[in-house]
This record gives C-alpha cells, structure tokens and sequence, in this order.
C-alpha cells in the first residue's frame, strides 16, 4: 500500500464516524418522509421501507449533507434532500436487480426486494421511490423558497432521468446484449450516465440548497464527477477482486456477464493509477473551499482506499 | 338508449373533434419534450416515445387543456402539463402491462413494450418515462413561477406514488392474490388510488396554472374526481361488454382474473346506473363556471356514452 493510500486510511477512521453517524441521521429521515406500513397498501410500504432503510454507505446523502454544510444550510432541509436522493438510488438499484435486468439475489447483505416480496411488489416499490422523492422535495419543509425546490426536482430528474441514470443504465443492457467489448470512451458515457450524473447532482444539491453563486456551485458538481468517476473504478476493481461477504453483494459479476468496465479494458493496475489521478482532481476542485470542506477532500482518499 | 345518452351522443360529435384537436397537440408537445432518438441510447428513446405519442384518448392531456382555458392559461404552458401528465399514464400502462403484473399484449392497438423490444426496456421506459415527466414541469417553460412549477410537482408526484396511483396498483395486485372478492368501499379505495388520483390532478392541474382562488381549484378537482370515478365504472362495463377489436386492447380480462370491479359486485345495469349518478354530480361541480366550461361538461357525459 502507498504512503498515500495509508494516510487515506488512517483519515478515514474519523471520515467513516461522520459517514456512520451521517448515514444514521439519513435512516432517520427516510423513517419519517416515508408511508408508515399501515393500511391496506402495508406490503408496498415495507418493500419501499426495506429497500431505502438501513443499508449502503450513503455516499450520496453524505455528499448532500457535507455540501450543505459549507453554505450553512439548516440540517433538517439537507436531510430531507439526502433522503429524496438516497429513494432515488435506491429506487435504481430495486429495478437493476429485478431478473430481466441484472438478475441479482443478494443487495446490501440482504435479499433483493423481488426475492423477499416478489417481482411486481418490486417494480412498484421502485417506482413509488422514485416518485416519492420528488414528493419530498416538492414540499415546503424542503426549503422555503419555491425556486430552490424546483430547481432541485429539475437537476435530480435530469440526473436520474432517460438522459442520465437510466440511460446509461440502457447503455449497459446494450453492451451486454451486443456482447462486444466497449472502448474507452463508449465505457465513460456508459459510467457518467449510470452512476456519474446522480453523484455529481449529490454534490450540487448542497450548494443549490445554499444559493451558492455559480462558481462554488460548479465547483462542488465538478469535484462530484471526479469522484463520481472515481468510485466507479474502484467499484469495479472490488467486483474483481473481493468477495460477496466483504461487499454484501454478489460479486465477480461483471466479468462472468462481459460487462463492460475500465478494470476489464486496461487491467487492474492501470485502472486504480486512473482512480488516484482522478481523486487528486477531484480535491483541487475543492481550492476554494476552506477547512469545512476537509471531509469531502477525506471522502475523494476513501472511495478508492475501501475495502467494501 | 336513454333521451340523456342519445343527446351525449350528438354533443359528443363536437367533443369528438375538440378531443381529436387536443390529442394531436399534445402528441405535438410530446415529440418536442421527449429526447430525440439519438445516441447510443437511440432504442431507449424510441421505446419512450412509442409508449406515449399517438396513442389513446388522451382524456388527461384534455382535462388539462380545458381546465387551463378557463383561467386564460397559455397554451404551450398547458400542453407542457399535459404531455408530462399523459407521460405519467404512459409510464402506469407499460409497468403494467409488464410479465409480472397484469401480462397484457395488446395496448392501444400495438403490442406492448416488452413485446415490441423486450422486458428490461419497457422497466426502463417506463422509469424514464416517470422521470421525464419531472423534469418537464421543472423548466422554465412551464410556468414563469417557480411557485406554481413545485406545486405541480407536488401534486403530481402525490397522485402518481405511494399514497396514489402505486399504491392502487399495488391494491389490485392484492385482491388478484387473495381471490377473495372486495367490497364496494374496498374497490372504491382502490379504483380512486389506481386511476382516481391521477384524473383529478389533471383537472386540477389547470387552476394550478392559471393561478385560481381555492374555491375554483376545488371545483375542478371534485368535477375530476366524480369523472375519474365514473369513467372506471365505464371502463369495466366495456371491459366486460365491448370486443379487443373496438378497444384496441385486451378484453374480458377482468373476470377472467377475478379482478374486483364495481360491474362484477353490483352487476351491469346498477353500475351504470351509479355512473350516470356521479357524472351528474361531476357537472354540478361546473356550476360555477360559464360557457366556457362547456366542453367539460360534454367530456363528463360523453366518459359513460363512449364505445371504445
């Protein structure tokens, strides 16, 4: 291991107390923006419930907390905000696992929602996630201003939408339908689509959040896409190289499907060099920024230093 | 046929064109909201657009454009609504028709999505279909009011999730597993959730733009709900009377599945009879408006006079 890598785990003791506690504090919001499992619609509610509560890293809600609090923005709006996007990735990863998509058994440690419940209570709840979110943000405890909610539902539906999340989530059914390998720019459109745009509006939201004048608004987006890029390489080089019980998921997927990564194109070796040098750019993009902003410098070190 | 239903009949001739008119604008503002079939993600795009343009009576769209032109709203405003309205019924009709929920065919005539491509595309389609529909009413272009914007989506997201439309899918799906039949209040719960919801936000969606006082947004919204709730009523009757050939989709399919209908619990004619009651009931809510309302009118007589 780097001296860099050391002192990025060394950091990341204190980073992943304020993750844990963040993640905690993001549980608790989901808790309360979602349906309570009463009346006749219950199993929906708990398949929604089961699907968003108590698992993943939070990365995004972090992102959105952290970003919020370089503009002072009050907890409780940051909060919902990272509820609204955790639903959405939530929501993507339900519908991802469902047997016409990736087909997986196991997320987060658990059971998928189609093998807990069964397929359709699985669509549904990916679907009421993801219109639910915009629920919270469209509500007045959001953020007073009606122009800082509209602008969020605009930029997270753009994130998540036919010309984001969802379109690369086609790209990737695509490539492993054609079963040919993907170069390396047809790979970076397939990553900033399917997880690159809703990490970067992540980031943004808080300075959205903030009315944060455009260059710091810029600035946090562009460190999102960095990082964003970033963690999907180290995500990948963890599916070749861990195991379920370390990630909680299945693993060693992406090759046995010929899925198209960076670590399947230039090797493992090459692939983290590309990962270090964008966690390095993603970090000056935070040069304006002051102290407050050294969880998110911390954060760039951990998403290729982890281990699950 | 009843004196009240011959004259539907004859009214129903200039209604007939008006709706004809409005569904080919609102195919208009859907081919210049929705991505071009570009790209990589070209198939996706296309899956989209042959789920929402051209097809249907676009009944929603419609009670947008009429409840918009009571207020003087803009045209282009009001037509923005309604294709992100009808994108939202699109999205409910591909999720539904999917292998796992209700496994239909036959849609407006064409085969389903995940007949046309195949079962991920249509999940996808769908989801983007949602999504889009999101990002619509956060532009600009919608309504120079960031105030009124948010509080479509508010509604919207309301009538579309958990507490609405899903939640009403998921109702259905219920009775369908536990083969028991609903009582009338348990149907009512879930024919108002699954369709309700969202025809009485699209009748209210006009009074939102166009800014009217409470008493007249009211108005509108009750008028939607005794329409919604008499045009399932309707849609049952046809279901079990009219041909695949006159609807352009499945029929029969209720009582083949045992799904609980209002027609199956009180039989054909007491059904009729409690549809006919509630547009009455819908036209009353009118009373407040002038000539202009008129189509509105007509379009509560002609839901229970329709053929197909």
């Amino acid at each position: 291991m780097s001296n860099k890598l050391m002192d990025a785990v060394t950091d990341s003791l204190s980073l992943s107390d304020a993750m844990a506690a963040a993640a905690a504090e993001i549980d608790q919001a989901l808790d309360v923006v979602l349906p309570p499992e009463d009346g006749p619609e219950a199993p929906l509610y708990a398949a929604m419930r089961y699907a968003a509560i108590g698992g993943g890293k939070r990365l995004r809600g972090f992102l959105v907390l952290e970003g919020a609090r370089q503009f002072g923005v009050s907890r409780q709006a940051a909060l919902r905000v990272a509820a609204a996007i955790e639903m959405v990735h939530a929501y993507s990863l339900v519908h991802d696992d469902l047997p016409a998509m990736d087909n997986d058994d196991l997320r987060r440690g658990k059971p998928t929602v189609h093998k807990a419940w069964d397929e359709a209570t699985a669509i549904l709840a990916g679907d009421s996630l993801l219109t639910h979110a915009f629920t919270v943000l469209g509500e007045d405890d959001t953020h007073p201003d009606p122009a800082v909610r509209i602008e969020l539902v605009r930029c997270l539906s753009r994130a998540a939408g036919p010309r984001g999340m969802c379109g690369g989530q086609m790209l990737d059914m695509l490539a492993e339908q054609a079963g040919a390998p993907l170069d390396e720019p047809a790979i970076g459109r397939l990553q900033t689509l399917k997880t690159g745009k809703l990490i970067e509006f992540s980031a943004e939201a808080g300075a959205i959040l903030g009315k944060a004048h455009s260059a710091q608004r810029h600035a946090l987006l562009a460190y999102g896409r960095d990082l964003g890029a970033a963690f999907q390489i180290a995500d990948d080089v963890l599916d070749a190289t861990a195991t379920a019980e370390q990630t909680g998921k299945a693993t060693g997927k992406d090759a046995a499907a010929g899925k198209a990564t960076l670590v399947g194109l230039l090797g493992l070796e090459r692939a983290r060099l590309q990962a270090e040098r964008l966690v390095a750019q993603a970090k000056d993009h935070l040069d304006g920024f002051g102290e407050r902003a050294e969880l998110l410098r911390m954060l760039a070190d951990f998403v290729i230093a982890r281990r699950s």
